[in-house]
């Protein structure tokens, strides 16, 4: 069995994705926890930019979310998480860079990178019109999963993918931090609460840091 | 041959990513130009997100600029841009997802977006803090490229890859917009103008909008 590390931060959205992966294709990992708000030299060892993810495997360090759940969908392929044919691996990618890259943008830099992370490091400073365009636009990509899963069992198609681990992880820090409007879309809270009852969810659930409570329903399967 | 047509906004790093990945290919395409700040009913009915760049492929509809990428590598291995073994793929997807998520987040959405697409959208408000600190935050970017490219001939290893493609595709709307401090960098800037000397760069270095002129230094390759 080839020994895992993974360097991470329990209520971060690229952390948990890969958490996800990890625990979906039944693969033993070690947890090191950081802290992003914080100078980190063991992490700037591994990572000159000092973040998390960072995945120790065989003699190399990995690091982008999203290229460590490429590895990992190559390295250990039993358990299919990134689409069949070059179409559906398409399908795939196309909805895991979405929530990467314009989710990130439009929601999860606005809502989860100020109230937590800018706030720990700045000590106290939060920018408010960005909080509130961030909260604005959820509306958008909750109806945007919803307009999905009408359509299909799960966002990339009839399987469970890459795609639903990366959308699920990035609401699942929002829904932490009490920021998912889940009232406002039936069918993405149906999705969700799919996922979240996956018995790989279960170590999400019990994350807790003590710079920030989570909201009252974050681990309640019945929100 | 594949009939592949390819909607594009000139002037966009992700755009300008996939026609250097077509071009490198030596892939045929059809280009249809777009404006990212108008609605376009045309990319909604392709896009629901009324983003570029889209590829149209063998009746399929492709979005997310690195997934089109993916799939061009695997549906034309003939010129390899992805990286040889799994660590190498996992060293190119790397450095391309760090230029479209951190260094987006980091310098192209607080210039190119600012002073490009948000004030063409916004008619004229550009967010004058934003700008300030992507015009910090490239130098250290720099600096990583040049420390890269002090250790090997390309940003992932031997060969040329998708991380230099992604990296030249966001510095070249940056260049465009004289926003680049070359002089901070000598390593990184060899690197660009190796990079721009090539064929396949040529295209871009054609490229001018009405809305907004080109930095003097442009398109020389002596620069």
């Amino acid at each position: 069995m080839t020994a895992l590390k993974l360097h991470h931060f329990p209520i971060c959205p690229f952390s948990r994705k890969v958490r996800l992966v990890l625990a979906e294709k039944a693969l033993d990992v070690t947890l090191e926890p950081h802290e992003p708000w914080r100078r980190d030299e063991r992490l700037m060892a591994l990572n000159p930019w000092g973040e998390v993810p960072v995945l120790e495997v065989e003699n190399h360090v990995l690091t982008e979310s999203l290229a460590i759940c490429e590895f990992l969908e190559e390295r250990f392929p039993e358990v299919r998480l990134g689409g069949g044919d070059i179409w559906e691996r398409a399908e795939v990618r196309r909805l895991a860079l979405h929530f990467d890259t314009k989710f990130a943008r439009e929601v999860t830099d606005l809502i989860w990178r100020q109230k937590l992370i800018y706030r720990l490091k700045r000590s106290g400073t939060v920018n408010t019109a960005a909080l509130r365009a961030g909260q604005d636009n959820i509306r958008n990509h909750l109806a945007f999963v919803g307009h999905l899963v009408r359509e299909r069992n799960w966002l990339a198609g009839d399987h469970l993918s890459l795609a639903d681990l990366a959308g699920a992880a990035h609401l699942s820090v929002l829904d932490y931090l009490g920021d998912v409007p889940w009232e406002t879309d039936a069918e993405a809270k149906e999705w969700y609460a799919r996922i979240k009852s996956r018995p790989t969810f279960r170590a999400l659930l019990g994350d807790r840091i003590p710079q920030q409570a989570a909201a009252p329903h974050y681990a309640d399967l019945d929100f």
